[in-house]
């Protein structure tokens, strides 16, 4: 294993300090227990939005701390949920009179630290739970995966926040950008761990992994490998499918790295998207083409579709400025 | 190999088509030959400043263009020069009466190209040379390559032109920013260009490529892994010397991602930087981290310092609109 680290155990601390150090204008990391907080927090009417989750997705989630998205982020050790005081430290330092809302993705770690969390908060609350990832069936044992449609959510429910909707608005309307929100992932390759030294799993030279997790979990299968436009053709039709689009209808269209795959090759797998949906009769309204829910090096990309209204494009569009989102300001 | 592709001969064309989809709103795609340019250019009073070189480096330079930094890019096949005619057809559909400027990186193929199309305009127009790597001897045979010190040349150039800053203005601005920069790479991987189908150069599992080149060209000398800690210490020995640093100078600070490289990883070594300027007693005003100049799926990264007065600081703080650098717009 080759990474630019000293220790694995030191590797997330040196990080985040990196991070706090290079966007000092935006944001400010908090230690024991760690968190990144939005600098210049409003103190009085703006619900509270707070995510987290293992780390090695970077820049989700606190590449997305900021103006018009969220107010904290609490990040756990690689792959690895974080602990219950780092949300309710967060949701202390942050809170006002409108009350916190967490946003999480829907994997049984993190549920289960912001329910801990959420149960010794002494003032209002609630939870969006996000679960795009329709490479699982929707009545899955433990339900769907949250994945890059998380920034989309994030994104939406900052400027609403930012706008002063209350939390019940935001509450249903993170629901309802969820439930508008559909993803799938095709790896070419593996992840490193660093704490583990190998390749989570094995692909042979000829192998690609369709409907894969963003942690290299498992997917739908495991399938030779084949050129681009029949790749987009299989992740656009179950995500259309699960989204149930018909002709007519508004996307944005998020085209994810999962970390090692070249801009290049994100533009032509937008290209060739771009021109499946348009066939099926959709317009595409908005569009987000880069690495922003990564696996840390894994090689290969996620297609995300939300159906979107003027109200959510107006969301879409809203200033936001963080370290790796910034437009409008 | 495994890439997100259809074909070899067409990524270049797919790619940039989806490029322009995604970005309907910043630039627009001319073919026959290939150039990207911004839209809305200004039609008097702004010298066109016009960059390219081989594919695969991106988003350097064609996620660069637009308002505050280039007018116009023009994409050669993947670390292949692009041609005379692009230029030239770029030069002709761009320019005004101020006059046009070529940001060119040092690569025979590169300089060749941009000189011939300079002799076929017939009217003023200068070029700047960049030669960041000082991985290179001061002497060397070809000169020094240009790297990642490009993005910072283009961006503030870019404002000073957007300012109205004259063509023989900004041609001494562009090499004074050059001769103030001084960028060197390491790699933990070579990458693997498509028509070539495999990896570049050869890497044992224990060993690294220090002063890489962003093609992937062997650089200083091949060591054996060390932690981050002491690549950094070697990066910035050698920039620092260098640049002739001297305590209490200010300098931007760019830590830059070949393309395989996890965020993570990127914002620790900025870390590490950041403490080792702060011992030479040098003052970090400005930072940019993250996947700018990259070598399609190679991991590693470089570091680029540019030495910085008010006016260079004013210049990168002004407002730029481009695909993958956007801020104060």
């Amino acid at each position: 294993m080759k990474k630019l680290i000293n220790d694995v155990d030191t590797l997330l601390d040196e990080s985040l300090s990196g991070f706090a150090k290079a966007h000092a204008d935006i944001i400010q990391l908090s230690s024991q227990p760690h968190f990144v907080r939005r600098l210049q927090a409003k103190t009085s009417g703006k619900v509270v939005l707070i995510s987290g989750g293992g780390s090695g997705h970077e820049p989700l989630h606190t590449g997305f701390v900021g103006l018009g998205m969220l107010d904290a982020a609490c990040p756990g050790q690689i792959f690895t949920s974080p602990t219950p005081d780092q949300m309710l430290a967060a949701a202390q330092a942050l809170e006002n009179d409108a009350g916190v809302l967490f946003i999480v993705k829907n994997y049984a770690g993190d549920v289960m630290s912001f329910e801990i969390a959420a149960e010794m908060l002494d003032y209002p609350n609630a939870t969006v739970l996000v679960s795009d990832d329709v490479s699982l069936d929707k009545n899955h044992s433990t339900g769907r995966r949250g994945v890059a449609g998380t920034l989309i959510v994030e994104k939406m429910l900052g400027a609403a926040a930012e706008n002063g909707a209350d939390l019940a608005f935001c509450k249903s309307l993170g629901d309802r950008i969820n439930q508008h929100t559909a993803s799938m992932g095709v790896a070419l390759t593996s992840c490193t761990v660093p704490a583990l030294g190998k390749p989570t799993f094995h692909l042979d030279d000829n192998q690609i992994e369709m409907g894969v997790g963003i942690h290299g979990e498992h997917g739908r299968e495991t399938v030779g490998l084949m050129v681009a436009t029949d790749i987009v053709e299989r992740l656009l039709i179950t995500i259309t499918d699960g989204l149930q689009l018909k002709p007519g209808q508004q996307v944005l269209l998020h085209v994810n790295g999962f970390g090692a795959t070249p801009l290049m090759e994100l533009y032509l797998i937008y290209d060739l998207a771009s021109q499946f949906l348009q066939k099926l009769g959709l317009s595409i309204v908005r569009s987000l083409v880069g690495n922003y829910t990564t696996s840390l090096d894994m090689a290969g990309c996620s297609l995300t579709l939300t159906i979107v209204d003027d109200e959510l494009i107006r969301l879409w569009d809203a200033p936001v400025h963080t370290a790796s989102l910034r437009w409008g300001c």
